[in-house]
């Protein structure tokens, strides 16, 4: 029995997200069918964690173990012929038997995607949330230092979610600019359930100018939801990558 | 009667090109049924040239006559909440009666994404052209460098089509290269039919060295389209603007 690492780019526009669930066109569902295809065996994968229905990923990752003969590098190939249109295996390695996807994980990158204009894009139109309001993203980045750092995250985490703690640590979080898509990155040891999509949805009030940059202090420490902005669509974030 | 220009943005994935055609769901056709229903006349628009299935545009520029009372720059607003997903106009304005969308045009320009990898992209899939072939993105800009200026690009045209002169100059043809995404981009006074997919083509084999790029003098002279190399794939192709 060997324990595979895979590494999933995915379009969530159409699916259920990541995942498995009951009637559900879920990510998860979807590679466990394929794997069942090429290997024969009724396999379970664990990811380093869900993704809502319309989220993307660039590099989410799941382990699974497995008896089947294939070569720990040919299970890309082998899923990918397949795998619908909007899902891809990029990698796969042979990892150690203690490797999990979710457990070993030191640390995550989002990436959302925020196209500011008066009309939605027609070519990238599920992949950016459109927006015409006017951002400063000199404000935004400055909102975005705050969350650097150790912080209860309290206020930025969907109610209904039951975390054991809600303190993580931030390592970066910066807003770029190219045209009109504002693309924010964020990386840390942990998120709680729609925490990048509340902080993208405050920093954009932020941008806008309709709360203070620095408000973002107060905010953390209220670890009060109602103070964050409303949470922002799904199809504009990406799971960008894992890090073991 | 007022002569409008709109520029318009499409994903030409799922639609069958630009120009009308019978029980075709082409673009023009869709454009025109969006017309009718916020004017009540029935408008034919000349565009800038056509697009084949599946090439998008960021910049295709249209123009029409109309009676109609809307102000120009409100026909953006009006059609955009009549067209399905995947065309979007992105400005409209008032020309002066002589100007028409294709014979005002001065310059095009077109760009070509590569998707230089060993798998598809799960994200972009229908927007860019995947290939796992080593390419020297060297080799393809000593290829452009050839193309530039008045030359007879019969040998870079399809077969079937009909123009009167092969003539054409390109003022600009380059590749550059960011993480694994080849864009390929040209602008001259006017295009053949597949003339940017046959280059394509061509400075695929010269970056993948079947060609030498020195090649592109021998194969623009022989005025010889067996020279060139198979046509690229429509849905890498965008036409990104046009001056007037």
């Amino acid at each position: 029995v060997k324990n595979i690492k895979i590494v999933i780019e995915y379009n969530g526009t159409g699916f259920s997200g990541w995942q498995s669930q009951k009637n559900g066109l879920t990510i998860q569902d979807i590679i466990e069918q394929s794997l069942l295809k090429i290997t024969g065996e009724n396999i379970r994968i664990s990811g380093s964690g869900r993704t809502d229905a319309g989220v993307h990923a660039f590099g989410q990752v799941a382990s699974f173990k497995t008896g089947s003969s294939i070569p720990p590098e040919k299970f890309a190939y082998a899923l990918n012929q397949k795998l619908p249109e909007g899902i891809v295996i990029v990698g796969s390695e042979k990892v150690p038997e203690d490797f999990h996807a979710r457990f070993s994980a030191k640390s995550k990158e989002y990436i959302y995607k925020i196209y500011n204009s008066k009309f939605p894009s027609a070519i990238y139109n599920n992949l950016l949330f459109q927006t015409p309001l006017n951002l400063n993203i000199d404000l935004m980045n400055r909102g975005c230092e705050h969350l650097i750092g150790v912080h209860d995250f309290k206020s930025f985490m969907s109610s209904g979610s039951n975390a054991e703690s809600t303190v993580r640590e931030v390592f970066y979080a910066a807003c770029t600019k190219c045209e009109n898509i504002i693309t924010f990155t964020i990386s840390g040891n942990g998120f709680l359930y729609n925490m990048v999509r509340i902080i993208v949805g405050t920093l954009i009030q932020m941008g806008n100018e309709k709360i203070d940059p620095d408000e973002m202090i107060n905010i953390i420490l209220s670890q009060d939801r109602e103070l964050a902005a409303p949470t922002a669509p799904a199809h504009g974030l990406y799971l960008n990558k894992v890090t073991y």
